[in-house]
């Protein structure tokens, strides 16, 4: 099994100040124990469904994957949010840099993967040029099955299947609810294949279920390592759930509200997007679970390193004391690259590597920002694979949870969403929604002179 | 010329509580006045050059770009930061999404074009894979030619072409300083093709320099209507610099620390990860000019709707007054899709297109926001093209400045970065950076207790 090590010095007052003292963190460590213990109740009585998913039966996904391979040269998959940012991670992390670039025989005859998420016109339209319909598969993704910008999608590309194919159902597979909802409906009346999102796991907790794991069987992953990896976040690994947890809970009870996810690999980029999702969403609530009105939650950035060393550091560094960083580090990096100096001025990097280059500005810039006061953990990795991708998606969706139970926050719903989602219904004269469209047309009225 | 329009109701106290009254606007339009008015003289004086760029003779730039038309199939960009940023946001909003995806017949036979900023020996391994040196041009940019992550990936790319191509200087043109640094005695020395920055224009506020135009050019991007379009922000549109400027400036001093640009549209992702670096960059200082500190700067993040609307909204409405919110809305979104509905659980949607849909989402999710108390701007622009982009960079170079000289920031230098890269050229064995090796090893002494 991949190592996993979290280092947490510069969180300490011991290096930076204002940070942890030994009484602080034991009781911040109680704390977050009791957000566990909490959590760990949730899994017994089966309300938080994501942790057993590593147990899955994943036989039929795999044989279904390997029935499609070398069918289709493209796959678009239909999904926004918890629906898209999990497989979006795995492609970055799994896939090589301009995967779509490749030929198919480049791409062991596995499809390329087209994010069918916001509802651009130009994204859309670009996406449905470049491919054919006849060599299309189709995966929609939702849960509830009536997500609007995915029905939008949805309908525009049936609609282009349609058109293009003989037998369009045979194009799309669809994963929903397995019992409710619309699209589970449409999906079984239609002949659409279907896999089914576990009623217990919600959306943004959704990425090692057939969410992720049947798209990323389709594109080759081998997703048993993925699973193994999750679920290697076992008893042995609650100490590190519970330190981060615990100094992610200090810095918001101290003033820093804003909680950068800052990756040293541009293969980690979208995993910092997903578990800006995972925190902001979970965390992000106006009240607590007693009621009482508490506007809680910290701000997570995504900050993807070294390219962030030149765009976001120089106001980490110097700027006001409002933020906790938490590094990823990648010790090896794959495919590494020895610098030969052709040029007398850059032989100071004659004999080093590009990976070594890599670890040594993350070194470098977290000893710049300690300097400053700024507080940082790191968590270190062996490689990006599967095993190790899954382990980060696993220990961040422990702690988030642990975060928000220990703070009497629900961390698995999403109530602020639902406002915005009635009056877009209501200005689209959807059936039941004239109230909303009625409110907004009367409250939402805006006066001339704040316009320039 | 193109129209762009600035709505701040909901920044106001009349809509929204805790915003500007009347004469908290009008005293911060005159602290922005002044700061117009400092960034006016830096322009007379040639310090601030950035806003004569507009200016220009592009005439060498077209040519060269003609030349090299149809000669190569890949153009590498070797850069990071203000040499990387600018001209990715170009790629994000003006060429087709998935386009190196396409033929050289698709693309017009342009080239395709790859990114080398991270030194992520992943990344850079997977982009030589995919280009053959004898078809590829490379584009290396750094101004001050020392940059130490476009030297290592330069350096490995140089020895990459050299291997695999006859004349590998006919393969290479370097953008830098017109006279001074490494790079500019490399590319006269080996005979390289050169462009200049101008010296009084800053990495940053480089994109409209040769470092955006001459990529854009051999990208086939139109790069006088570019500069026509950041050519349009002259005196008659300083009222809307001078009112971003205020309202930025009111609630960074009213305790909302988060800056959140949200475009709604996919194609304006980068211009928002642009807007961060020039935002975070420029404000984000430990000094101001008179030498006090104050650890000045409020954190700016991207938002891309409608996707984000499924990761931060829930935070951004229910969570902590701690943001303010600019949308960037597009009027009218090219290629629209009209939505015919299959299924009768999605006959809502039926008669309108996504364009539409985006466009609701956006009032909806403003409205929401409204209603918790969250303040927000909207700049709206017709459509996404060379001009409104060239406006939309130009527009964000005046208001920054304008923010920073108003509050005595210096918004044209980065101090906080020199301290990492000193500790890196330690650690890489540079002459001249001994002291610093011997100080990270020195001071940076971790405690094994405080690793998990």
């Amino acid at each position: 099994m991949q190592r996993m090590k979290v280092d947490f010095n510069y969180a300490m007052d011991a290096f930076v100040k204002g940070g942890l003292d030994d009484s602080a963190l034991e009781k911040y460590r109680e704390k977050s124990r009791m957000g566990l213990s909490r959590l760990l109740k949730l899994v017994d009585d089966g309300t938080a469904g994501f942790v057993n998913l590593p147990k899955q039966d994943t036989s039929d996904i795999k044989k279904f994957a390997k029935r499609l391979n070398g069918k289709f040269n493209d796959l678009i998959l239909v999904g926004i949010g918890g629906s898209a940012l999990g497989i979006e991670t795995l492609c970055t992390a799994l896939l090589p840099h301009g995967y779509n670039a490749r030929s198919f025989a480049e791409r062991g005859a596995f499809p390329r993967v087209w994010l069918a998420d916001n509802v651009d016109p130009c994204k859309i339209s670009a996406i449905l040029d470049e491919c054919n319909p006849e060599d299309t598969y189709i995966v929609v993704i939702t849960k509830s099955g009536s997500t609007v910008e995915t029905a939008a999608n949805f309908n525009v590309i049936f609609e282009w299947l349609d058109k293009g194919t003989k037998d369009p159902k045979t194009h799309i597979c669809a994963v929903t609810d397995p019992e409710d909802g619309t699209l589970r409906k449409i999906a079984d009346n239609s002949g659409f294949a279907t896999f089914s999102v576990p009623k217990n796991v919600g959306g943004r907790f959704s990425v090692l279920s057939p969410v992720g794991l049947l798209p990323a069987a389709l594109l080759g992953m081998d997703i048993d390592k993925l699973l193994e990896g999750a679920g290697s976040i076992t008893a042995d690994k609650y100490e590190k759930i519970i330190t981060l947890a615990s100094i992610y809970m200090y810095f918001m009870d101290n003033g820093r509200n804003i909680n950068v996810m800052m990756p040293y690999s541009s293969r980690l980029a979208s995993m910092a997007d997903w578990f800006c999702q995972l925190w902001g969403e979970s965390l992000g609530k106006q009240f607590d679970i007693n009621g009482n009105e508490v506007l809680f939650g910290t701000t997570p950035i995504k900050a993807v390193c070294v390219i962030d060393q030149h765009s976001q550091v120089q106001l980490f560094k110097e700027g006001p004391q409002d933020k906790i960083v938490t590094f990823i580090e990648v010790n090896k990096h794959e495919r590494d690259k020895k610098i030969i100096a052709e040029y007398e001025d850059y032989k100071y990097l004659e004999g080093h590597s590009l990976g070594e280059l890599f670890n040594i500005e993350l070194l470098a810039t977290e000893a710049a920002l300690k300097n400053t006061g700024k507080p940082s953990m790191k968590i270190s990795i062996d490689s990006i694979d599967e095993q190790t991708v899954g382990a980060l998606f696993m220990l961040f969706q422990y702690i988030i949870p642990v975060v928000g139970l220990a703070c009497d926050i629900d961390p698995f719903d999403q109530p602020g969403v639902e406002e915005g989602k009635n009056y877009a219904y209501g200005m689209l004269d959807k059936d039941g929604y004239a109230d909303m469209k009625k409110k907004y047309e009367e409250i939402f009225v805006k006066r001339d002179d704040f316009i320039v």
